[in-house]
């Protein structure tokens, strides 16, 4: 019996097995209660025993109530979060650093894998060209099984890309576009198709909002989205309100994860009480299920294989750690992850960004007059308080939002290195900088409000509409 | 602050009532916890008393932590059940009583109506004709808002009957058809559409089941309904795993309803734990969206605000007692219940019928000489011991199966009335009795196989096809 009961537990996740052990400590408390006969209370007792080790084993922790196992333990969970770490979880970025998350903490705690040399080199050599600076400056900086993928793709296996956006407003801020812009790059360097979900049912949910406000959102949004430039014979959009309506894929793929993730796991991942209502409780299996082929039958002819590829900011990563863990046990390979930083605020990385306030950050529809008011008045400066003092002991640009918005977009690395020399040695000014910043976005910007002007409602419904994309499967 | 925030409250529920002190008593521990300012615990907690004030008002009774306001604290809320009740929720139906649930106190705790002869008389006027046995022998004995039904009908404003199964196996017993016959009998007195539920996600997340399984037992069970004889030009069945991916009406409600429900109230509605999987506690909206005319388009043109009626046995009404809730807040009517009570194993009224013990009922599939078989040996017997008692007492209908079947089978009320004084006096024996059933369920069953052999997969299909149906809205 027991080792039966150890064959059938070493197959279990240590997630599983931390459900195990909470169902079995409720068993004996409930049999105690229940004042049962000794021989039934000593039996339960001697299996939430037995549970207890294997846990112990498999995590080399030792089981905690309510604390899930740590490399699934998240950062929002107050209990497993430390004094000094940051706080990260898909609602809040809070850092009291001013040079911003210290993603190399995050990647432990986390659990994932930091983006080496090695992986940008293998990259390179995949696609015959350049990585992008996103990866070759650190602002995609983690990653799960991506060389998995590497394999996939040197063997000419197919997988495909999914990221998304929850359309809380209609302003969209650069900072939005950091993953949307490297999906593409990814796109066209790898020829895959792209799914982009938007989540208008989740922010209904979470917001004071009509479900017809979401929905629009969803497809204003979608508008600055298809102005990045995606292939619209490669990508498919959707907003969750319509797509789950007319895809019985999707729905069977959020009703298998949903059978597979307990309460008890929502509430240690994302935090949720019991004052939640059941709409964000059972929310995460609807974001997990684009990472299956099988809920977009129309692109993957009913395949239900195909590798799946996450780029997005590492606050959504709770999401995938949930769908990378139920994966196996409905059959379905896990989804890889490539993770960004966070885009800091104009005022600072440690500030938190918000849509409204239309002061932190440079939004899609500034014009170039906005664009340099913001930035001359508001960008948190590393320069120093006076020119004399500047031109002696130079400027930070670890903490220069100006310098870290530059990263972001200037392209050119030379020029780029130029100006942080200069700017930490002290010849190049704050004002400078800045006005390096403002040349550098105005066009940004103006380029893509042309292109959005381009994007007709009737774009956003090929697009949005289910149908088979350029590949064939 | 204090008027408006009483004018304000007045405006809930008991159930949000509850919600909001539940969180203020929360942010108060919270405030404390965290070593808040005084005053700011002081303001938290004067708020807190003045909401439990709000809420004595409004249900009469104080707040209890964990303890949901009466008229929804449920059965199987072990808290609220007292020793001697009957357990009766969704999935499990228990009492002592060989007589069965005492319903007249089911009604007082459900906080529903008695189906009294006022009710069944104005049934009979509206309708022209006599009311079907089922509401005369009161196996339809509770109802809410019935009343409100027959205001609608006799102003000639529209409704329309909602109606459902959990398809757990293939096998449905004769008392499976008992919801069934009587909605059927309600389209055509009332004619008006009709739209059946099968909940095969339900099935796929209670049970150690497939998807594909439990689609298949949908489609089986959709053949023994509509052997039933529904119109097909009246009558919409769906199985939610397809329907779901077909209707953005539907999902709509479905999320609208899971925003205003929390994991607070369907733990204390239906019992959920911790260790539940996020699918079941978010499909209680699943059921109870069917209510709103919107989740189906096609059927009611996208009009809203259709009355819907939902004939259905007790155990069901956890489900709309939550969704009568829900309703106002997201602008939609309650919908107005049929209840009936439950059908009885043919071992006792007091033991649980199961689809996986065969001798537990009639099943649909049975043959002339397995129903003959069953009724004699495993039908409860209200007889005396020996002949010479139970010709000199009689036998007890209160508690013999047979008769009980009789009452939902045997339509002719003279001839049920002639056996019942036959039985009770002594003149007729156990085996008489039991004679009479076999001859009543013998051809009732056959001609079911009759009629289910008609249907062939192109009728289950169009059936189930989302389409207009004979009406105009």
């Amino acid at each position: 019996m027991a080792d039966s009961l150890n064959c059938d537990l070493k197959s279990l996740s240590p997630l599983q097995l931390f459900e195990r052990v909470t169902e079995q400590g409720e068993k004996v408390r409930a049999l105690k209660a229940g004042k049962a006969p000794k021989d039934e209370i000593d039996a339960a007792v001697r299996m939430l025993l037995s549970l207890k080790l294997s846990y112990k084993t498999t995590t080399g922790q030792d089981y905690q109530a309510g604390l899930p196992p740590k490399d699934l333990a998240l950062i929002n969970n107050g209990t497993a979060k430390e004094e000094d770490e940051d706080l990260v979880d898909p609602w809040n970025v809070q850092t009291s650093n001013a040079k911003g998350v210290d993603y190399d903490k995050l990647i432990v705690r986390f659990g994932s894998s930091k983006i080496d040399t090695d992986l940008i080199n293998r990259i390179e050599r995949a696609i015959g060209q350049k990585p992008h600076h996103f990866l070759r400056r650190g602002i995609f900086f983690s990653h799960r099984d991506m060389d998995q993928v590497l394999d996939a793709y040197e063997n000419k296996k197919p997988f495909y890309l999914y990221t998304g956006r929850g359309p809380s407003s209609q302003a969209m801020h650069v900072g939005h576009l950091i993953p949307f812009l490297f999906t593409k790059w990814l796109q066209e360097v790898f020829d895959v198709p792209l799914v982009i979900q938007l989540t208008d049912d989740e922010k209904y949910l979470w917001k004071d909002m009509t479900i017809e406000k979401a929905y629009e959102y969803a497809r204003e949004n979608a508008k600055d989205i298809i102005a990045c430039g995606f292939d619209i014979n490669k990508t498919f959009i959707f907003s969750d309100l319509d797509y789950l309506g007319t895809s019985a894929g999707f729905y069977k793929n959020i009703v298998k994860v949903q059978k597979h993730v307990t309460f008890n796991q929502v509430k240690g991942i994302f935090g949720f009480t019991d004052s939640d209502c059941i709409g964000k409780i059972s929310f995460p299996a609807i974001q997990a299920a684009p990472s299956f082929s099988s809920s977009f039958p129309q692109i993957f002819n009913g395949k239900e294989n195909i590798q799946c590829l996450i780029p997005c900011a590492i606050d959504q990563d709770p999401y995938f750690r949930m769908t990378r863990d139920v994966a196996p046990r409905i059959g379905q390979p896990k989804p890889a992850l490539l993770h960004s930083v966070f885009f800091p605020a104009l005022q600072g990385a440690q500030t938190k960004m918000s849509a409204s306030d239309p002061n932190s950050s440079i939004f899609l529809t500034d014009t170039p007059k906005q664009i340099k008011t913001k930035i001359n008045k508001h960008a948190f400066s590393g320069g120093r308080d006076t020119i004399e003092e500047h031109r002696k002991y130079g400027g930070n640009c670890d903490v220069d939002v100006s310098f870290m918005y530059l990263t972001f977009f200037l392209e050119d690395d030379d020029r780029l290195e130029q100006l942080k020399q200069a700017y930490t040695s002290g010849e190049l000014l704050t004002g400078e900088l800045k006005k390096v910043l403002i040349e550098t976005m105005q066009p940004l910007v103006a380029a893509h409000q042309e292109r959005r002007k381009q994007v007709t409602d009737e774009i956003v419904k090929q697009f949005m509409t289910p149908r088979k994309l350029a590949f064939e499967f």
